[in-house]
């Protein structure tokens, strides 16, 4: 398995993954995406909403601000239980998790600790410009409640029937202690949630189909199966809105830890902020001619984590000639780039001409680099490093024949095929498994 | 022209923009986009990154995160001077900005006002859990200094040559005291931004390219022409980085107002950065073997106002057979739905299988929709109004010629169409002007 540190330097160097803010020495826990990952992060997002809602009748998405009305939390229960137990050592000043600490003095120098406060998670904001008239607003700490509150808009607008669910990805943010592990933890991070609304007496039913179809999304994206499990939440650890959870875990080079979690809400949400609005979130059953308060099976997936683990479970290091190779296999719907162009020799005007034709035939719609800044086998490399699955190299031959060379990733095997047949060849090679 | 009224309850009727935490009585000029108009909205960017990125050699994406150093916006100059003048009224409280005030008195209760104090518009939160140790951070109010911060390490993984650029949507925040004409004027926002690093002897006529390329994108995507127009900023309002900047103003119901502003920022933020880090945001020019700050030419798009925009513009009444229409008459790559197929008798097991087929066989890759819950004069008249291109209608005579019925949007002629040929023919007429 991929050493973090290893990883981390790559991501740097093929502009995967920066340091927020890094010239003035960074924000902690809180990452930028270079020119590779914010393609490799949208492509995530965009598999995601295909398998989601493109691809079923019963799902609609949506997008719902970061600001949220106040009393949103206070229903929630993020404003009264969404915090950790912290102490202070007396002597250093530093401050710890009680629930991580094992003896009862200061792990760093040995001081007294003072008894444990409560500390809330998320982050506050000021909203309005009013003296006396401002408002205390949080930057939510999970997309959730948006989709919760646009229950009966979205019922309204889109006519579904239950079951349906509401999909969303969005950033959320947390005002974290313990932080650290690369992207895994993170202050400022994006989240891909699914609010799946069914009738109570089915809760089970939906609650054992999405663990199972959550799952399969990672495998079917190239997940090794042996690197993920699931992992049911012991009564204690529910948070207070679930009945019942499944973690999704990955065999992160630091230890299993979550990729995705699926809770069953039942009502909760629904039911408490009809309480606190006073409005009615409730779905009209033709059948009974009753109003009833769905349960709510959710899928909720950390965008920020996915990446993570695409890339450790895709990263290669492999023996090719004596030579290293280091090779990202990741899917072909996640790649970043979907092919790479060279020209074997940049200083023939003919075969750099080739070649950029070729880009700009292929480029567009989809991802699609030219790249003549080194000779063919440091290319090569640095496509292998971020994942490219095809290299198409232009030769002297090809001003004759009109053919092309084109490299597998994986297999590193070459084909020669006619440039004027490459478009559709790429999309046929990038449906391939 | 549309009346903004109907296009805000278009809106709400039919998924495409509902009031932030509605239900709690709102957030001020906050919006949450709804089923429809998700997919309106991530239309507009991916067709903004298919032509920035995509299709040129020369630019490379980011995505950067929001909240960011306390440095970057001392640096920035956004500390000192990214503020309103405001007075209170010292009789009934209420606060003005300056700027918009007529009199010297209260425009409400004419009563007296206080002196103008500095009103700084960006939103602050704190970071970090350790006592006196958390610090102030801001919600950044434009996306383009993540870029600025990012640039050495972009230049280094991408190994680009001048004149390059870095292109980047996301959220930003601002806390504004104007607020209002629905989604003109947001306190939570989306930007795309491109800043576009050339030679500083060639500012100009990069300045000048950018302008138009940015004026003919909204065309392209089917903006009329006579509704845009070029506004070159006065120098007396123009921003503190600014050496010129055009607006592209958009005919708004409530007048012409931007949509878009292209700056020359010259080198006043990679200067400013490298001032306070003490670290070099340089170029190293190969010819020269110098360093070079290089200037920045900046299309700055907001992405909600684009919308508006792309909304407002295709609006469309018309009168058929003495009965309204309302239509949006969207290009095809922004339109949310692609495609909506119904079942004309819907107690026809047959009819709704072949339907639902249908459906399962278009969708996936594009977003492509059944319903049933209608009339098929009503179940037209709603995919009219979110603007998809093309309803499909599965008949009786479809079990036997196994063809269907293919209504084009705006001519709202139909055709006869193989159900088998559909994909290609859908693929196809997407791509038609």
């Amino acid at each position: 398995m991929v050493d973090m540190k290893d990883l981390v330097s790559l991501c740097k160097r093929r502009g995967i993954i920066f340091q927020s803010s890094e010239v003035y020495g960074g924000v902690g826990s809180v990452w930028d995406y270079g020119p590779v990952g914010v393609e490799l992060k949208n492509n995530v997002k965009r598999a995601w909403w295909k398998a989601n809602v493109y691809s079923r009748s019963d799902m609609v998405g949506l997008d719902a601000s970061i600001l949220m009305h106040p009393k949103t939390w206070e229903a929630s229960g993020h404003v009264a239980s969404f915090a950790d137990l912290l102490v202070d050592c007396k002597k250093c000043k530093k401050r710890f998790r009680e629930d991580k600490l094992k003896g009862k003095k200061c792990p760093e120098c040995g001081g007294g600790l003072t008894d444990s406060r409560r500390f809330n998670l998320m982050f506050k904001t000021a909203i309005g410009s009013v003296e006396g008239q401002s408002t205390t607003i949080h930057l939510r700490p999970e997309t959730a409640q948006g989709i919760f509150l646009n229950f009966p808009n979205v019922l309204n607008a889109s006519r579904k029937k239950l079951p349906f669910g509401i999909a969303q990805t969005g950033k959320a943010f947390r005002n974290e202690i313990t932080t650290g592990n690369f992207t895994f933890r993170c202050r400022e991070f994006e989240q891909m949630e699914i609010e799946y609304f069914v009738r109570p007496e089915e809760d089970q039913k939906w609650y054992d189909y999405w663990v199972n179809e959550r799952f399969n999304w990672y495998i079917n994206l190239g997940i090794d199966k042996k690197n993920l499990k699931l992992r049911p939440h012991e009564k204690d650890e529910l948070a207070h809105y679930a009945k019942s959870c499944h973690d999704i875990e990955y065999n992160f080079p630091f230890g299993w830890s979550e990729l995705e979690g699926i809770a069953n809400r039942t009502d909760f949400d629904l039911k408490q902020h009809a309480l606190i609005s006073g409005k009615e979130l409730v779905y009209f059953d033709e059948e009974t001619k009753k109003n009833i308060v769905p349960y709510v099976i959710e899928p909720s997936g950390g965008v920020d984590r996915a990446v993570l683990a695409f890339l450790i479970d895709s990263y290669n290091v492999e023996k090719v000639k004596s030579q290293k190779r280091t090779v990202l296999k990741l899917h072909k719907d996640l790649a970043p780039i979907k092919a790479a162009v060279f020209p074997l020799l940049r200083n023939r005007p003919e075969i750099v001409e080739m070649a950029q034709k070729i880009v700009k035939d292929l480029a567009g719609d989809r991802y699609v680099v030219y790249d003549d800044t080194a000779s063919i086998g440091r290319l090569y490399r640095r496509q292998d490093e971020i994942g490219t699955p095809y290299c198409i190299t232009v030769d002297v031959q090809s001003l004759d024949d009109k053919k092309v060379t084109v490299r597998d990733r994986d297999s590193m095997e070459q084909d020669r095929i006619s440039a004027d047949k490459l478009e559709s060849a790429l999309i046929e090679k990038l449906k391939e498994a």
